[in-house]
């Protein structure tokens, strides 16, 4: 069954996006009696179409409500555009919650006047991905930020380094699971500077090492997110 | 350094592509005396350039001779153009020694006549990254096959598969690890028919479940390989 993020509920059917009305009429070809899932708030419905006048989104029944045991949150270098797009569908492919776009002295990329249109290429490409990989939630992406904002006082904060070589992800693992809020940093290409890390290395972030593969700066949130979702298999 | 294989050695000198000499003199301005790293039949020599009426590539010392201490071979279907690409160069940074595209039933992309240019155009794809991500060995891509081909009689044979709800490649992993050389089949979009699934099973490939997530054909490959790779972490 197809699934769609609803932007409101009203009584007993939803308000899905102009967009996702054309896709069940024009792209899906849908007809009235068809059913199809949509999110919202975190819980996921069974809904029946109703094409008339308008279309309608009615309620039928609630399929499940459930949410991630551990909350992920992915600190990224600013990419250029198709790089960035990957990195963004597969962190959500990948159960990421939140998304924090960072400018960093390294980055290629000089955000402008254009961040709101690229924010909202990002918006809709998380949502696509959360609703193709069936997710009850979208990942949340903050406004482009610097290093300084990256203040968080709970969960666990790690930087993935170059520099680092007796800490890696393998034997931090027990820590890293110990946290229910996991906070990873991924730094440019060319890597962080030395004084980016160690600023990040006072705000609390500790760096651990990847192990010894030279990783393009788009694979490495992908390494991280995989082995994460594998520790956290039962 | 900048990284290249070479062809052949020859005496004192090593043959490289005419691409990696027009990449030497052209992309990269080098200058004679300047130092490249090179790669031959597994050892990685540091050389000098040496450009006159022909470039020389001359032989300075030995920096390394090492070898994976595990064979991954990754059995992928052939997919379309940027997703094959991208499975192909990812799998390269995460270590796969051999890659064998395989048509299966679900597979939309259709391979004719124009076999021979994909592979050229794959093959140039891995050299590059393996460059890149400094490897001493190139993956060896393997001409498209069917399942049938797949008869193998060492190693752990694994199979994703959407079906197994049992064993998953975390309580898996102990026997996987057990073994010098794996290979692993990842099915296509829609995923390995019933027949297909089947037939490996008798073939001796075991299915395993890569957990609860919904993950994109071409995620696939990458999520096992970056587990591997963190499991033989040390």
């Amino acid at each position: 069954m197809q699934r769609y993020f609803a932007v409101d509920k009203c009584n007993n059917s939803f308000v899905l996006a102009d967009s996702d009305l054309h896709h069940i009429c024009h792209v899906m070809r849908m007809k009235s009696g068809d059913f199809i899932e949509v999110v919202f708030e975190r819980v996921l419905y069974k809904c029946k179409v109703d094409i008339g006048a308008n279309v309608n989104i009615l309620f039928d029944s609630v399929m499940d409500s459930h949410d991630e045991s551990h909350s992920i949150v992915l600190v990224v270098p600013v990419l250029k555009e198709q790089k960035m797009d990957l990195v963004l569908q597969k962190a959500t492919e990948l159960g990421v919650s939140r998304i924090i776009p960072v400018v960093f002295e390294r980055c290629v990329v000089k955000v402008n006047d254009k961040e709101s249109r690229k924010l909202d290429r990002w918006n809709r490409i998380v949502k696509e991905a959360s609703e193709q990989c069936k997710r009850i939630s979208v990942p949340i992406i903050d406004n482009v930020c610097s290093i300084s904002d990256l203040n968080f006082s709970d969960g666990v904060k790690l930087v993935c380094s170059t520099r680092e070589n007796s800490k890696n992800i393998k034997n931090m693992m027990h820590n890293i699971l110990e946290c229910a809020k996991m906070y990873i940093v991924v730094g440019p290409e060319g890597g962080l500077s030395l004084d980016e890390e160690q600023v990040l290395n006072e705000m609390g972030f500790v760096s651990i090492s990847l192990g010894n593969r030279i990783m393009r700066v788009e694979t490495v949130p992908l390494f991280v997110l995989s082995i994460l979702n594998y520790e956290m298999m039962e």
